[in-house]
C-alpha cells in the first residue's frame, strides 16, 4: 500500500508499505479520508508536539484525522464488522488505568496518539484498536467524519464545559478551522458569536457560517469593539484558536464578571494579568483540548440533528500520491481545512 | 475622634476629625477593631490599587477590614440597632445594578471601596451604609470578626468555589494571613493540606494550624515534592495567596488532570504555558476575591462550628496612636496580620 | 381609583379606592398591563396557596404580573424616576436576609406576595417598593413585560438551571402559558423541544411557537412516544408544568440516564417510583419556581436578541371593568395567557 | 469447589460445582471475602430485582460484593496478574456503548449483574472479566475490600455529587450499613453529621462512627429535631438510605432552601409533596446508585488517607458452608454487614 513518511524537514514521501494485518482487538481500515490538521506540521518539520519516541526516525506515517471501511477484523472483535464506516479515536490508551475507564484516553499517562507514535491514516490502510473506532451514520460522509474527529469533536466538549446556550454571547478569536468549527457549534447550540481574526477571507467564511457578527482585529480594537456589541457587558464565553498570546489577552479581557474562558490554541508562553483579568472579575478559564471518546454519540446526533455543514471547512482534497503538495500548502497557509481523499 | 491618614509615601498621621454622624440608612460604628491588609500598602505608598480617585490628596481615612458596635443609626434603618456588634463589609454599591441585586457589590461598576474611595475603619468612629452591616455572633471577637471579613472571607468563597472537601489534596502557595486563612478553612472543609512558603516561621505556622504537609519552596523544588507526596499524581485544587508569578507557575504545575486552580494573590504580569498547563491537563483556573455579602452567614456558622481559631492569624495589636509605627512593621513584614485595638 | 377585591368564593367586584400615595422608598405605577395566572385561581376561591394572611377578609387587591408608569416616588429613591417603564417583581422581601441578599426574595422567611399579602396590580394604580420595579426596555410593551414577570421569567430560570441548550432534547408536559412559555425559552436556547398536552388547540400553539415534535398524550402513550421520538434514548431535559401527577411521572420516565427534570406545576400529593425512575437512573430534579431578581437583565436581553414572540401567550385582552368576566372565564379555561390592559 | 444457591424461596443450599476456567481476558479469584446485601434478598424470595433472567431457575450463584486473590488469567489479560488481590465491580457491560466507555457500566442497556444474571461470589472461585478487577491495596483487607465495592462506593459517589464538604450539615436517614457508610464518609469528607433511625443500636454505632447528632425517629419527631439542631435552618444535604416513604419525605423536609437530596434506599411507591417540597425550596434531589468504575482509584485512597475504619460495619461473619444460617439471620435482621470468610 501507499504511505506517507516525512524523512527530514519539509520532506514528504509516499512510499510503499506491507498491508497491515490486524491483531487481537484491533481492525484493519480502508481509508477514504485523513485530514491534514497543524499539529501534523510539527512531525513535518520534525519536531512533534505530541508523543514522538519513533518520529525522529521518520518511520511513522502521519494521519490523525482518518476515515474509512473496516476491511478485517480480528479475534476477539465484536463491536466493529466488516463494511463499517468508521472514524478514528486518535488517542491509544492503556485501557485500564481511571483515565481510560473514564473515556479521556488521551490522559493517560502511558497513551500513544495516531499519527505521531503509532501509523496513522496517511496511507491506504491503518491498524487500530477496535476500541478505537467511531462509528460513522451513513448521513455522515467521510471527510466530514474525518474532520469531525479533532476540530468538532474538541469545539463540542469545549463548549459543554463552558455551557454555551442561546444565552451566551460567544467571542470567538482565530477563524482557523478550530475557530470556524467553533462558530458553527456555537451557533448550533443557540449562542450569539461575534468571530474574530485578522483575515478577511475567514472572516467571510465565518460570516457564511452562521457568525452574528465579525471584527477584524487587525484594522480594529477587538476589545472595544467586542464591549461595543454587547452593551458595554462583554461576553460571557470566550474562547482562543489561535494560540497568539495577543488573541488570548484579548480572550481574557472582553470576558465579563464570572465570564468563562477556553484555551484551545497552542501556546507555550503567554504573559497574562491576573490580577485584572481573572482576579477582578472572578473569572473562570479552562484548558480544553479533544474530547472523551463516550461523547462521540453526542457529538454525531449533534451534527445531524442540526444539519451543521461540516464540509465548508473543507477547502482543499488531494489524492495521498500529492501529499507534498499538500503538505506544502497547507504549511504556506494557501488552504484552510485540506484531506487526503481516496474514491 | 482621632483618625489615620497617609499624607504622602510611607507616611503616617493620626489627626482630629469630627465624629461622624449617619445620615438615612446609615449607622456609625465605635471601632473595636481594625485590621492591616497588604492592599493597604498601596495607599501608604500614595498609589493604590482599588478605586481612589480621593485617596492622591491623602483625605481618605484607610482601613477595609473593620468591625465595632453600633452606636447611632440613621432614619428607616431597621437590620441593624444601637448596640448590635457588627463588621463592615467593605463594598458599597449602587444596591440596584445586577452585581449588587447578587450581593456581589463589589463587582458593581460604581462601587466605592471603604478606606479606600470613603472613610475608612482606622479611626474611632465609622460612618456606614446599614446594608453593609455584618452581623457579629457573640462567639466571636471584634478582632476576629475583622479579619473574617478579608481572608477568612475570600478563602471561604474560593473553596466553596474549587469545591475543596475531605476527597481534596489542596495546595496552598503563600502562607501570609491570606494563605494561612486558607489552610485553617481547608482543615476544616476536610482536606488534606499541603502548604508552601519560603520562610520557615510562616510553615510552622501553617503546621500548627494543622496543614498536613509543609514545604519550603525556597530550599526545596516545589512541584516535585508535592508530586511526591501525592503518589506522583499532584493536586486536586492549587491555591496561591502570594501573587509570586513563580508560585503561580508551581500551582498550575502540581495540578493534577482536570484540577482547579484559584489565583488569589495580586499580581499583574505572569507569564503562564497555557499548552502545557491548562491545555494538556484539562485544567480549569479561576480568578477568587472577596465574598458575597449573603455568604457571611454561612462563613460565621462555619467558623464557629469548626471552632476555627482566626485569633492565630494575628501577630501584632497597636493602639490606633501607634499607627506610624504599626504600618511600618507591616510593610517591612515584621507582622504577619496586624490590627488596632480598643478597649 | 377602580381595584379588583375577591368578596368571596368566584366572587369579583370593581370597587373605588383611594389612589395610593409613595412612601419612603417606594413608587406609585399607573397601571397599563396585569396579567392573571393560575395561581389567581387560589384567590378567587378564597385559598390562596401564597402568603394570605389578609386575604381571607378578601381586602387585598389581586394582580401580581403588572406593568405600568412610574408616576410618583417617594423619599430616598434614586434608582427609579417618575416616568420610567416598569413591571413588578412579586417577593417583597426583608431586604437583609441572606436570601434577600441573594436577590431571592421569594425565600426570605418574611416574604411578602404582590397581589396575596399586599395589594396587586389588578387596579389602576400600584404603591411598590423602587427596589421591586423591573425596567422595561422601549422594545418590551407593558403586556409583555407583565407576562414576563412570571412565566418568562421562571422558564427562564429553570432552564438555567437544567442546562438547556442546542445539545438537548427537551420534552415539555402541560402548554398552557408557562408550557407555552417554556417552548419559546428552549427553543430560543437552542433546544430540539417535543411538547405534549392533552388539548391540540394548546398543541397547535405550541407548534406556532417552535416546538419540534407535539405529542397529544390523551390520544397518544406519551412515554413511548418521546422515547420515538428520540431514538429510544428519552429526553436529556424534562419539565412539568401541568402539576398532574400522571404528566410529572411521565416527565421521569422519558428522561434518561443522568437526565434533568424540572417540577413548576404545582401538586401536593404526587406517588413516584423512586427506584425506577430517580435511581436506575442517576436522575436529578429540580423544584423550579419564579427568578432572582438580578436575572431580569439577563431575561430581557435574551427576549429582545432572540425576538421572542411573548404576546402570542395572550389570548385575550380585558379592561378592568370586566374583572369579573376575565377571572370566570379564565378560571373555565375558556382563555389561555388574559391581561388587563389600560389605554 | 463449594458454591451457594437458591433453589426456591428462602431456600439455601451449598452445592459442588467445578472450578471456572477463565476465558479470553477472564481472570479467575480464590475468594477470600463475599459481602451479604439487601438486595440478595430478592433474589433469596426468588424475586431478584436487578437482571435475573436465568435467576428464576435458583441456578446462578450470589454474591455482588466478592473479594479474593487472582489464580488463573486468561489470553489477552495483562492489567492483572496471578498473586493479585482485587475485589469486583460488579456490573458487566458490553463495553463499547458510551455508558461502559464513561465508566457508568451499570448504566449499559445490555449489561450483567454479578449474582444476578452470571454467577457470583458465593463459591470457592469465581470467573470475572478483567476489566471488572478493582485493585485493592495491600492496607485494604479482603472484607473490607468487599464491603467497600457497595455502599462505600455508593456513598463515596453519591456525596461527591451532592457537593458534601465541611462546610455542609448531613441529614442521614436510615443506619444499616449502606447508612453507616454514609456517615462514615460524611464525616470523612468534613461534614457535620445527623444520623436518624428507629434502632437505637444502630444510632449508637452511628454515633461511635462519628456522627456529631443522633435522633431517634421513632420516638422523636425527626423534622422538628433536624430543624433544631441547625438553627431552624435545615440541612444543605439529606440521604434516604432506607427506602421508606416515610424517611424519604423527611429527608424532602428536612432540607432547606436549594437544599440537596439523595435518594439511595429502594422504594418503588412513594407520595410526595412537589410544591412544599421541591418547588418552594428550589431543591435538587438526585437518583444514587453504585459508582463508575474509575472512582475506584479515588475511593481506595480516600478510604485509607482518613483511615476509614469500614470494618466496624461488619457484625458477623460466616463460612460458606453455614450460607443458610447466615442468609436466614441476614434476613431476619439479626445482623448489619454480614461476609462470608475464608482462610
Amino acid at each position: 500500500m501507499k504511505a506517507v513518511l516525512f524523512p527530514g524537514d519539509r520532506q514528504v514521501v509516499v512510499v510503499d508499505r506491507p498491508r497491515p494485518e490486524p491483531g487481537p482487538g484491533e481492525v484493519v481500515i480502508k481509508l477514504r479520508a485523513s485530514a491534514i490538521c497543524r499539529s501534523d506540521m510539527s512531525l513535518y518539520y520534525g519536531t512533534p508536539i505530541v508523543g514522538g519516541e519513533a518520529t525522529g526516525t521518520g518511520q511513522v506515517v502521519p494521519g490523525h484525522e482518518p476515515a474509512g471501511e473496516v476491511v478485517a477484523v480480528g479475534s476477539g472483535v465484536t463491536s466493529v464488522a466488516v463494511g463499517d464506516r468508521v472514524a478514528a479515536y486518535l488517542a491509544i490508551g492503556c485501557g485500564h488505568c481511571e483515565w481510560c475507564q473514564r473515556g479521556y484516553n488521551f490522559l493517560c499517562p502511558d497513551w500513544k496518539c495516531l499519527g505521531f507514535d503509532v501509523d496513522g491514516g496517511d496511507a491506504d490502510y491503518l491498524r487500530l484498536p477496535a476500541a478505537n473506532c467511531l462509528p460513522l451514520p451513513d448521513q455522515i460522509s467521510f471527510e466530514v467524519g474525518a474532520v469531525m474527529t479533532d476540530m468538532i469533536g474538541t469545539q463540542y466538549d469545549a463548549q459543554r464545559r463552558l455551557e454555551v446556550s442561546g444565552a451566551t454571547n460567544v467571542a470567538i478569536f482565530g477563524l482557523g478551522p478550530m475557530g470556524a468549527a467553533g462558530v458553527q457549534i456555537a451557533k448550533a447550540r443557540g449562542a450569539r458569536v461575534i468571530a474574530l481574526d485578522i483575515l478577511d477571507s475567514r472572516l467571510d467564511l465565518a460570516k457564511a457560517l452562521g457568525a452574528d457578527e465579525i471584527v477584524n482585529s487587525k484594522t480594529d480594537d477587538a476589545v472595544a469593539r467586542v464591549r461595543d456589541l454587547t452593551g458595554g457587558r462583554g461576553v460571557e464565553v470566550a474562547i482562543d484558536c489561535s494560540g497568539s498570546p495577543a488573541a488570548q489577552n484579548a480572550a481574557l479581557d472582553v470576558a465579563t464578571r464570572f465570564g468563562r474562558v477556553a484555551f484551545i490554541g497552542e501556546s507555550r508562553a503567554t504573559e497574562i494579568n491576573p490580577s485584572d483579568q481573572l482576579i477582578r472579575k472572578l473569572l473562570t478559564v479552562i484548558g480544553a483540548w479533544y474530547f472523551p471518546i463516550w461523547e462521540w454519540a453526542d457529538i454525531t446526533r449533534f451534527v445531524i440533528e442540526h444539519r451543521i455543514p461540516v464540509e465548508k471547512l473543507i477547502t482543499h482534497r488531494f489524492p495521498l500520491e500529492q501529499a507534498a503538495e499538500a503538505f506544502r500548502m497547507f504549511d504556506q497557509r494557501q488552504t484552510e481545512k485540506a484531506v487526503f481523499v481516496w474514491n
